[in-house]
């Protein structure tokens, strides 16, 4: 870093990548908006530049001169982080890492496999069609794997298959001063050395930037089999989950909406099913533990006072029961049209998902905000879909209070500020709360990987 | 870190340690013998004393202490680690933390307990087993679940249910300047800042003390079978596991032996089994689906050419199956009575496990040496026993370099030198072989964490 300056370092950063990278260096006001904007109630916040690159040398040369030059640099995959991870609240250069989406290697006997970080999730799985093969994490979202990694993204199979923490094998990594390292490898286990695919798993390119990625794969299951269950109450839903969950039955989805979202699903649908809290459950694996397995859980879901159960006995009934949870944010935005939403998501231990979904939702009842509930039960992470005008100051702000409060009631049960969306701009703010002292010792590591603090400044937390 | 020369700081410390915690620190040179040496080919290295805490207050008062007069810091739980990591090169004082064996919470409902780190891990299970829960995580070794999560341990069932490293949720940690931190929580899931616990899960006590371990438990499966089954060649088995592995069957354990392994089990138990690369294999599950997967292990392992598959129809059985895999050091030491051997720890991509071991196999036969092969054939890890006098120098040497040579195969494989042992001192001079550049991004961390480098000195790294 030989500028102070840091307008200075970065205009000298932008000519110099220019030299090297010609037109892939874009300064154009649209290029800048569609990279420095979110959908979320954080502004916008324009890079000065956008670069686009196509292999790992690249990225490596490009962090060299703006380390050099002491330019800020954004990685940025599709764009979907909802925390404001691709911001540039400190200007600087967005990397679009979109064109690196090529998948390297598919090993089927060891079952993984090595991708650029532009690669789209759907489009991994499309690629391993033919091999039998699948990588489970399940967003919504069309997000790069490189993204999800950094943002330790999850999804809705994370009950069975666990969320990127546990499926990254590997990374290659640039490192804020340009050096490339590879972290963990192709091994199923390790005690080699500090877990450092771990580290960077969660960044958010705080650290580094995530160039390829050593993916877990897993079979298909050979059956699979749905049901909706809808019970009295929430206490009633958590309890027939924990049962579930302690029986070890093969869940691959269990997904909670409440009653508010119920309604909603009704009224975009046209469906008439019960407007009280209600699960979604995915069973799968082999066709006699499937049978078993949905049985065990329509017992259990009656033994907790399920009020009714439907059982998809074909592929036909499941998609309609899953078009209904897939099209819930839909329904949602319908009870406000205009109106996007913006979701929290915070993650409990499974057991006080009713207090603390009772506890906010005591909150909510005092204001006019209309925020029906949909989650991940099986993890204890669940998202409001909070309906309010971002133009409307006095609901932005009662909103932000919801937020805040929710997340002030799930750490104090043990649960995190974030399960999913990670913590970008958004939820730099509860950092401390959460972390107390453990938050210096991530400001010791980024301080000493990142001494030029180049690498997506501001993000995560204040240095 | 006030004194200069070590030697003086370490009395120093003493000292000051003494007059806080008394007869709690001892001199003795039976005590100091007992903490410094391991049972390996590493020399004894004493510490300069040993300290028994009871609590992380205790370890954070001491750890302050030895801060302030930079004297050297190594945690001791149960003293089974085999690569040197408890040995003290640098002396130093021991911190036994044996005492914190206290099981601090169970939370039956979220499959989840807090655990000073002293507890030992069949000890845990002893605890819980009136919940219907268990901690699956299964070494031979009487290890604490502190020293398990400081080496990233893991067993035969990982390959179900992962090792330490999917398992621990979060830590309590002393800091090496006596911070107290608290890393991950009880939440299942994640996507809030740097993923210290991971970072602290492996690191071999050299960031810092884990004086408490959260972890995730599971419910006991309803049914289990057990199966034995030999094989032509290690090609053969191997394509066994691969089937299965892609085929998701409820596999909890796959263990491997080779024809050596199986004649010194059939020498030492007396039995009558092929001498053959052997399977042993356990499913677990509910009872439909541990009767399918058994069948279609059955068929499976045909399919691969098994030349004998011996299926345990009751508890008697597989306890008889299972005997003589956990007696196989015994039958491999009764080869040569006297010696006690020395296990190797690769672990590579479960496809390249017969050339790996073909290879090694062919630069044994080259030599006198004595290796009988058992390991996790579901995680690609593998244990080579070397059954060499550690007073006779030629073996000693012989054995050194077989054990060389098999960590650079693998990593040429995509392996790592250590699949569940770890580093210590034993493992330190092939890290630069496997990590390159990023063993300085280790040390960075290191550096940043702990500046006076008093944390377990001279493990993992040289720094």
């Amino acid at each position: 870093m030989t500028q102070t300056d840091p307008c200075a370092g970065v205009q000298a950063a932008i000519l110099a990548l220019e030299a090297r990278f010609g037109s892939r260096l874009s300064r154009a006001e649209a290029v800048r908006a569609q990279h420095g904007s979110v959908e979320s109630w954080l502004p916008e916040a324009l890079p000065d530049a956008v670069l686009f690159l196509q292999t790992t040398e690249e990225v490596s040369e490009a962090v060299t001169l703006c380390h050099h030059h002491g330019a800020p640099v954004i990685p940025f995959g599709a764009g979907s982080s909802i925390e404001g991870q691709v911001l540039a609240p400190h200007g600087g250069i967005s990397f679009d890492l979109s064109g690196m989406d090529r998948v390297l290697a598919v090993n089927a006997e060891d079952m993984d496999c090595v991708v650029q970080c532009g690669v789209i999730h759907q489009n991994l799985n499309e690629h391993l069609r033919a091999t039998g093969l699948f990588f489970p994490v399940d967003l919504g979202a069309h997000a790069t794997l490189g993204g999800m990694a950094s943002t330790r993204a999850s999804g809705t199979t994370t009950v069975r298959y666990g969320s990127m923490r546990e499926l990254v094998l590997g990374l290659t990594v640039v490192m804020p001063d340009g050096r490339v390292i590879r972290t963990g490898g192709r091994a199923r286990k390790s005690a080699s050395g500090y877990d450092l695919t771990h580290l960077f798993v969660g960044a958010e390119g705080t650290l580094g930037i995530i160039t390829e990625v050593t993916l877990r794969l897993f079979g298909r299951p050979e059956a699979s089999r749905s049901l909706l269950c809808a019970f009295e109450d929430l206490e009633a839903a958590t309890s027939c989950v924990v049962a579930a969950l302690q029986s070890s039955l093969g869940l691959t989805r269990i997904e909670l909406a409440d009653t508010l979202q119920m309604q909603a699903i009704n009224a975009h649908a046209g469906s008439t099913l019960p407007e009280r809290p209600t699960l979604w459950v995915e069973i799968t694996g082999s066709a006699p533990a499937v049978a078993h397995d949905a049985t065990l859980f329509a017992e259990l879901s009656e033994g907790s006072g399920a009020l009714h159960v439907e059982t998809a006995d074909n592929h036909e009934a499941a998609n309609r029961i899953w078009r209904l949870r897939h099209n819930a944010l839909y329904a949602t935005r319908a009870l406000r049209p205009g109106i996007k939403g913006i979701s929290t998501d915070v993650c409990v231990p499974i057991s006080r998902l009713p207090d603390c979904i009772a506890e906010i939702r005591a909150e909510i009842d005092k204001t006019a905000l209309i925020a029906p509930l949909i989650g991940h039960a099986g993890d204890g992470n669940f998202h409001l879909v909070l309906m309010f005008d971002p133009e409307d100051a006095q609901e932005t702000a009662v909103a932000r209070q919801i937020n805040a409060r929710l997340i002030s009631i799930a750490l104090t049960m043990g649960g995190t500020a974030t399960g999913e969306h990670g913590v970008g701009l958004g939820k730099m703010g509860y950092m401390q709360a959460e972390h107390g002292a453990a938050l210096d010792v991530m400001r010791q590591i980024k301080r000493a990987l990142d001494p030029s603090g180049i690498m997506n400044p501001g993000k995560i937390f204040t240095p």
